[in-house]
């Protein structure tokens, strides 16, 4: 027996569809638990392993490798730039984190997206992490994301896709952080 | 001549306390933009090259190699699995940022930090992601990072020092994204 596989900018849209419908059958499926350990090295350099995550109902068994991240700063932030900063980091993780759910819900609505590739800047007073203006916010003062997409669809319609982005809403709007120090 | 260099926490103190009142002299020397490109492959797998930022007045001109960083998405989520996911990454640069603020901060304050090593987890429902419910937030609904830290100092002093992150800060306050498409 041959089976096609319908398959729309690398997303299985069979899957993700049994996907949606698991979920509305049962929400409890949604509910995802993230983790990341860290290790700090020394200065402001620390490495991160990620592995295991809960969802879909359970603990995940299907992941077998542990990712390996690490930050560092470059020499003018007394780094030994060894590995990019965390608010580069952050960068990275929201341009993929808007890319990724804008092909993900083009692929759900039938839209093909032939090409995507972007760039983000982020603009900082480090006058805030240095505690010298309190007025002055520590993070970004803003970012900007371009992205160039090969697509038929409009850039209203991209960007309402792009807009389902976890980390987008995360860093627009306020999530609360717990802090817990143990000894 | 022997010079015998002022390190605590791998942090050079004299380059830190001279990188402060450089600042104090010309506050134009904080400014920073940090800078990532992003290649999206397929599905919610991307990319991201990281190399040029602007900072201390001028082009950085000392950073000699681009980091690559990549995002992908575990098999329940669709993907190959060949990366950690975004929101994945947002802990990794949270904690490494967390860190690295507080060894920062209690090297400037005299603070010796002997060891440290931590946890973050991050839940979400993916009803809000998936667009199936409008009142379900798409990010993480909070974090928890747990960190364990050999230090003579107290707990308080060292969350006030973590708190001068600026991930912490772009993450527990809204930070404003500009979505720019180009074609």
């Amino acid at each position: 027996m041959i089976t096609t596989e319908n398959v729309k900018n690398g997303v299985n849209v069979d899957q993700l569809m049994a996907t949606i419908e698991a979920v509305q059958g049962n929400p409890e499926l949604a509910k995802f638990k993230f983790r990341s350990k860290n290790n700090w090295i020394e200065g402001g350099n620390c490495v991160s392993s990620i592995k295991s995550f809960y969802g879909v109902g359970e603990e995940d068994t299907t992941r077998d490798k542990t990712f390996t991240l690490e930050c560092d700063h470059p020499q003018v932030l007394l780094g030994k730039d060894k590995a990019p900063t965390p608010p580069e980091v952050i960068l990275h993780a929201l341009g993929s984190c808007l890319t990724g759910a804008m092909v993900y819900h083009a692929a759900a609505q039938g839209i093909d997206i032939d090409a995507a590739e972007s760039s983000m800047e982020g603009d900082m007073d480090l006058q805030g992490f240095l505690g010298l203006k309190p007025e002055v916010r520590k993070g970004f003062n803003g970012i900007t994301f371009k992205i160039k997409v090969k697509s038929e669809a409009t850039d209203e319609q991209l960007e309402e896709l792009a807009k389902y982005s976890p980390v987008f809403d995360m860093i627009v709007n306020p999530t609360p952080v717990q802090i817990v120090f143990e000894r």
